[in-house]
């Protein structure tokens, strides 16, 4: 015995999800089937809502909902136009924003560049970074900050290649020692960077 | 700045999912904003279609799609009527269905009683488990089928003094080493039943 056509279909589509197995995705299908017909009814209605209402800044690709053409950060003309920093996903710029540290504009990369795979850069908004950065003369440092992992790292070389031409201020973000870490049990590469870093 | 309202809205409602919490919702509500908008409405569409097309069975609370009032393995004549399978959840009648060596009937109770939780109790069907019980004296035997950890084993407890009065034999699954598994890495409690259940 298997599930049930609808159930079965709906596995394999939760199970495209980020981060979801099929056995996880089964979980949730039956967590629909035990959930209120007007509970499952607000979800449908608010993933419509989403591909409705939510937009893509033309400028730097941060997602938002009004009736403009660019979002609120790009819209605010009380942000320093000469900063610019380049995150790889939405998350990293709110993240970000939550430090209420940076008042600059942002610009969402889309993703990362595996070190050697060079055909990811095509899934880049690599073209529109760059035409960002030649068209605003205003800017004066790009600050890439990419993830401190492998990838992160490979992302960040590449756009300072790519940047390099352009005579721009080009920055990264620090590393060290998280907050409340204890150096027992920082690995060495942070170590290290703490040391580089010390001030 | 934080999520705008359509996104907050559809992380909210992810976030109640089971196993995932707000930073994962974020990403699955990410995610559907990629994803191409004919996706999107398949999933609005699937998701629909499970609460429409998705029925109870009123024997064993299995969940299934057809015209009939019970599922496909309660309307089987071809099936054991002596034996009755207790099990928490659909998955894990689905498992036991997977291995083709059982014939008989199933009852899905709908989750564990935790230990000294006797209030967990009434969302369990334990009142229709009794009621289906009592009126088909076909059943002989009742094999409660609950996970070997502690809820498992509280809940195949508390069924055992339920069903004490109606003179029926009882059985729990087999416990020792799982097959694939080795002997040095098997705990304490898995090697002793596997020691006692030697034959």
């Amino acid at each position: 015995m298997n599930y049930s056509k609808s159930i079965q279909k709906l596995i394999d589509l939760f199970a495209k999800f980020p981060t979801v197995g099929p056995r996880t995705a089964a979980r949730f299908v039956f967590y629909l089937l035990k959930t209120k017909k007007e509970d499952v009814d607000k979800l449908i209605f608010a993933i419509s809502n989403l591909k409705k209402n939510v937009k893509t800044c033309s400028l730097c690709f941060n997602s938002f909902e009004a009736e403009r053409e660019t979002c609120e950060i790009c819209s605010n003309p009380g942000r320093d136009k000469s900063l610019l920093c380049v995150v790889e996903k939405q998350t990293d710029l709110i993240a970000i924003e939550k430090t209420k540290k940076y008042k600059g504009f942002y610009f969402v990369l889309g993703g990362t560049v595996a070190p050697l795979r060079k055909k990811d850069v095509k899934k880049l908004r690599i073209e529109e970074l760059k035409k960002r950065v030649k068209k605003d003369p205003q800017i004066k440092e790009i600050i890439l900050a990419t993830n401190p992992n492998t990838e992160g790292r490979a992302t960040a070389l590449y756009l300072e290649r790519v940047f390099k031409p352009l005579n721009k201020k080009i920055t990264r973000l620090g590393r060290g020692l998280p907050v409340g870490g204890e150096l027992e049990y920082a690995d060495e590469e942070t170590l290290s960077s703490a040391l580089e870093g010390r001030k």
